[in-house]
């Protein structure tokens, strides 16, 4: 196990009505930034269940954040943060508004160009408070220092992290999540099983309860996965996945071993050219690369072949086949297509990412920093 | 799964060579009380240590706090630390000093008698900053909010929490337990593998999540517990027990899911009255309260059996008695007797054992609360 610093001051507020907790969450003297997406709070009644929980406050609403929330639209919230002196930023939503409040929550107490945050990497000293209710569990957002911002105009999709902007309070109710379509269920299930994976597909550090833990999350979001697509309004099954989705990625299970994430680094390529969801782009680049680097990987592979999908044979070759192909059908049973053809993209499509890759320096990735944009061709050349 | 409201702020500095860390996290302005036990950290070169990296701080050292923390014993060091106007208390030790850590830091700011924070559970509003370097794996005290202290002069053990005495920082430096006595390494295992237990062999409640991760730990301990007596100088074993103890019992696994804690109750009337280490009570009394309770714990049974000790039979009776002699055996294997009369306790204690915990209002213990006191005194038979 190697040396880690881990914190994770977030206070998860789990369960049915939890959302009514808001109301001693947030004090009445707390003037309050409400951030939301596009409607969709207000027809499964949540937005109906927060305003009524906050209205001994004063909220100003900002609704709007995109999917890949825009850097532009964020400003025009921080320039309201700033001017109403807002005091906490409660996001409504999926990991795109978290991911917003995230951005608007440091932006505003920023000094100078805000885009330097994303740009330049500069540091972060101090954020306003920020709250959030979730209705997508996927991203692990909700619990995380992590944000991630696109700038439309540029085409430019940056990221940044600080402990400064850990949300405060978390409030998880499995039940506003009965309403989401199937498709936002399939990809919040695959992303955060692919979260999983990246911390814990690479070498053997003698880890034993990371792995163990990563392995729970991976066993219990291919038990309940599919369930939630064919029960959706099973409350234990979709406790189960929103509460597999936070742990996937609050930091714990990757704190003292290797990690690998390169399979998100080309899937985000995937997205920016040809405007894949970020849970497709997963789908389709974790089971090459799993071929790819299948010898650099061999003990974790046969580990989670055994452990995982008790998967038994003498010959670990076959192993090592079927727990790939395993976690293909796991991809495809929740409905999504794990091939670049599946979406329409050919073989000439592959130079024009990886020349994206190139362009955005992603010249060593992996956890042995092995995978060349070499490597990345050989990895989508699979994917076809 | 059931609601839940759960937050850990502590952060976790782990692995060799954090305790150096300490200039960083203690500034010059802070003036300190160092509280430790005996001498033990003088001779395995904790104390040197962590004097070198404060060494630009002012520092009050207490040494002196019992294994089992005395109330006056703690007393004596809140006056020092009102008196000397203290900033942070650094705890360097086990459970026993960084429980007697928390009571202090506690009742230097604590208005009235102190002693009200234990028998009355009066409310704890503010406690003074802790931080921590963790030299015996076992409690998990050093992330979490409880502690217990001990009435010499009244032979009263009493307990409290307060999310106000979370350690800020627990340092955990694997190597500084080398030198630990194997009986202490063992008592530590047995005591966090028995924190799972009381959390996990409880009943179902579809929270696959938590089980996976209990039982996690619970393969981790029965893995690396052996080998950290016949091989005490392996830094992974020592790594994997340390982080195993401290997930145990730093409330994470025991979120949304019934606890029992029976087995910690009536160990602790042993040792009051017998003077048995912790961890020996627990090693007598668990296996005898799954042999009592098989019925209830039935279903939680089968799967400790099927997914802990990897067992598999057809017959389901036998495979809840071989899951129970799996759990005896692995205690006796870390040197720790299962049995009262292996420490020359005989039949006729058990009334009196009895009578303690009815003096001790201890009239419905368990998950269920059906474990009255005449259902302890048939697990104490059962632990002849």
């Amino acid at each position: 196990m190697f040396n880690f610093s881990y914190q994770n001051s977030t206070r998860i507020l789990f369960g049915q009505d939890q959302i009514k907790q808001l109301a001693e969450l947030i004090t009445p003297e707390q003037k309050v930034l409400l951030l939301y997406g596009g409607g969709s709070i207000k027809t499964n009644s949540v937005y109906q269940q927060v305003t009524a929980a906050l209205q001994a406050a004063e909220v100003i609403e900002f609704s709007g954040v995109e999917p890949n929330p825009n850097f532009e639209t964020l400003m025009r919230a921080t320039d309201i943060a700033r001017r109403e002196k807002i005091d906490i930023i409660l996001a409504v939503g999926g990991g795109s508004v978290i991911d917003g409040a995230k951005f608007v929550a440091a932006a505003a107490l920023f000094e100078g160009d805000a885009w330097d945050i994303l740009a330049k990497g500069a540091n972060v000293q101090q954020a306003l408070p920020i709250g959030c209710v979730l209705t997508l569990p996927a991203t692990g957002s909700e619990s995380n220092g992590n944000s991630v911002v696109t700038r439309y105009e540029t085409k430019q999709k940056l990221a940044f992290s600080s402990p400064w902007v850990y949300p405060q309070f978390a409030i998880l109710d499995p039940t506003v999540t009965y309403s989401l379509p199937p498709k936002q269920v399939a990809n919040g299930v695959v992303d955060a099983f692919v979260h999983v994976m990246e911390q814990y597909l690479t070498y053997p550090v003698n880890a034993p309860v990371q792995d163990r833990f990563a392995e729970g999350l991976l066993l219990t979001l291919i038990a309940e996965g599919p369930k939630a697509l064919s029960d959706p309004q099973n409350y234990a099954v979709r406790a189960n996945v929103m509460w597999a989705a936070t742990m996937a990625l609050n930091g714990l299970i990757g704190q003292g071993v290797p990690q690998d994430w390169a399979t998100h680094m080309i899937g985000h390529e995937i997205t920016a050219l040809f405007g894949l969801d970020h849970a497709q782009t997963l789908a389709i680049v974790l089971p090459a690369l799993m071929q790819q680097q299948r010898s650099q990987k061999r003990e974790k592979l046969l580990q989670y072949a055994t452990r995982v999908w008790q998967l038994q044979h003498q010959d670990e070759e076959r192993l090592i086949d079927e727990a790939i192909s395993h976690t293909r059908y796991f991809f495809e049973r929740m409905g999504i297509p794990t091939r670049l053809a599946d979406y329409g993209i050919q073989a000439e499509a592959i130079e024009q990412l990886v020349s994206k890759l190139v362009q955005h320096n992603m010249l060593a990735l992996g956890e042995h920093q092995d995978i060349t944009p070499e490597v990345s061709r050989r990895i989508l050349q699979l994917a076809l």
